[in-house]
């Protein structure tokens, strides 16, 4: 393969969080960065900001994480450079609702399954697909990330909805691993288990010891670099799932 | 409370299995037992059967698992005995399938969100909100069941759909345990690890041994007696989560 | 088998907690008991109370729990009442040190693994030793309990010999669960997760609230009801691990 | 911190699995290599191996893993090295049994947990007293890695001893995580799930093909590779566990 590998990444939010740095990173080195988010602005701001940088990027904006839309992303980047292979691939969407239970809405519940779980299996089909198509490189055809949580692993008081998605998102990550592996495709799912340095959270923490305490927070450049790391686990040892925490986290 | 305690049971299939046995037996200790299922033939039957053996039962057939549907079963239960409490329920629906992660369809993720996330989230919220009006009997003001399944531990390579509904329901018994207990109301969730001795099963295995060797298969009966065994823990001692398999299952 | 089938604990403390519960319910439902613990005190005092309420009951007091001591017991104990067999079977032994690490001798750790991971060993041994020469009754040739503890889900701060010593305890019954399930033995684990209701943890308290609040701590007889009930599990349906809890604890 | 770092390892074997893999892979990266292990041969192999290689190390052998021997080679080391910082320490020994449960015997299980728990403890301690002494260099005093199985995970059939051992240094690594990250002391557990391109797997499986098929083995330089990235993850996001495994594993 000679042209840029393929990064695609789903879900940017502001572009401030582990998505935007993960495009970022890739971009650095020397990925094609395929950004798919809700929203016009955030995609276009994230793919702007990394051409600004020197790399190559593009913006495939969708309203709503349906396979429809996913498919027609992907279609449109796989069109947009035809002459490059989609590598790595990173699932960082589906945002979820902290309530207690009686709380929870029907809409609720079927906005946080269509955002993770619907959206976690159309990403993960497009993925495979692609990944089928490609080469072995550096020992595998393709890398699909999932950014998980803890609530990926309990249930909490107010986590009922969010912990089902997340849960779900795991069981089908594993079940991937198990199922792609074989076909020489890594499947892993990374356990985010603290608060990210996002400008969302920062505005609700409203606390600058609380930024500057890098041992207090995950920082989503640092998040980026471990996806890097098992983007290029050679085939003789990869890994299916990893926790990250801030060094100080009471856990 | 001077009349019979009501205990519900969402999903009895044909009768054969876990809900249907579930059924009889809390009818045969006094339950008077509420039958929600798809279908007005199989909830008939089951409700006829406790009636010709001694017991109260009725049916409440749905046509799908929707808030709605589930409401309104929860809402003709409660008027059709008007003098009960609604003590124990039962959440055993959620069938899956079993594909290899390229042949699942949207619409076979779909059938499973709904039949198992969804569904299980509008029985929970009947089950609560009923709990909520009853009185402390025995330590309790309720007891919520859940059918778990092996696929709610692991996801494995044909169960990608099926172990996201799975893993779902189990973070949902998880985050309500912990919620509802200090309300008095015991949540637990049963992970059924083996092939339960169902009229269907039956007919796919075809082997009277199997059927005879009462160590190779769950008997519906027997699981039905864990559930009765949970609905009675006194609340100094509450189980959230426990496993059953056949004696002789290779696990 | 007509006589009386035995009933053998190891570890009942003062006799106010989870083991002399669990030999004076198992008295009461038909067993002999053997009361294996340390020092002649305990095991003479759990003993004639169950005498004294119409049961049959030995003590077999050990000075450490050692393959020799812990051998030389059950000898003992079939010797005493060697027209019975042994059924059912406890280990309930295995106190640990609660400390920050640096704190934790040499001492500690071996006293630890002695106590808990030894013990468990050797008593298992003769357990299943026992239970090979048994006949299959009630579909099963004996049971063997594990008392477990949330330290045998997860190390924490001061518990690093303790949930050491418990995960071991609890990787073993998972081991003989798989390896003697298909030889008809029934081997169980259970989690505790909460304060048990025992006099040392009522002088440590000093809390009649806490003592009157049935929803606040476990109750030995409580616990030992669930070790009836999985004893009494017929061959279809086994339990390896539950957890027992306080309704009202906050996990 | 003017002068090279030590990395310590301990358990090396004959030097072509793990240990010795990440001895030479630290050396490379600027480390000073003690290496702890059983028998002068094989810790001055390892050692001269890296000096051949232009690197720094120096053996440390052991003739048992004990408090006290791993105290005195602690000694040596600060000694041998007397103006470098203890960095990075791994914890790499712990070979067990694979018997059914009845063969296991008395002194297997006391030699399992002498090498796995008792051995773990005491370099733990040496480990955590060295990096409290430690500046805080690229975010933390320094890292503690465990190599896991995993047995460490799940028991089984043949593995009782072994996973009672791997069970309970799992819990060390997770109780030392939590106690010692907010002292800045980064703690990480890896999870080996399949077989080492080690000697004497080449010598027991005697497959050509399985040692060429980078898929279905794992290779010790990789698994070395994970530790140095565990060891120069920043403090904003820490791993506790990964699992590594052959592309081509079955699980």
């Amino acid at each position: 393969m000679s042209h840029a590998p393929i990064f695609v990444v789903a879900g940017v939010g502001d572009g401030s969080g582990t998505g935007g740095a993960a495009a970022r990173l890739f971009a650095k080195n020397g990925y094609r960065v395929a950004v798919i988010s809700r929203g016009q602005a955030s995609t276009t701001k994230v793919a702007e900001e990394i051409k600004a940088a020197g790399g190559e990027a593009a913006p495939f904006p969708i309203t709503a994480y349906t396979y429809e839309e996913i498919h027609l992303a992907f279609e449109s980047l796989k069109n947009h450079w035809k002459d490059s292979e989609i590598r790595v691939t990173l699932f960082n969407a589906g945002v979820g609702v902290w309530k207690g239970f009686l709380d929870i809405t029907e809409q609720d519940l079927q906005s946080t399954l269509d955002n993770n779980v619907v959206a976690s299996f159309a990403f993960a089909r497009e993925s495979i697909l692609a990944f089928k198509e490609s080469s072995i490189t550096n020992g595998k055809k393709g890398t699909l990330l999932f950014t998980g949580a803890t609530a990926a692993l309990r249930g909490n008081k107010i986590t009922s909805a969010f912990s089902a998605g997340k849960h779900a998102i795991r069981a089908l990550s594993q079940s991937l691993g198990k199922e792609f592996g074989p076909q020489d495709i890594h499947v892993a799912h990374v356990i985010i288990d603290g608060l990210i340095l996002t400008d969302t959270n920062k505005k609700s923490k409203n606390s600058p010891e609380w930024e500057k305490n890098e041992a207090a927070r995950l920082d989503p450049e640092s998040i980026a670099k471990s996806y890097l790391y098992l983007a290029n686990q050679d085939r003789s040892s990869w890994t299916w799932e990893l926790d990250l925490r801030p060094a100080h986290e009471n856990w």
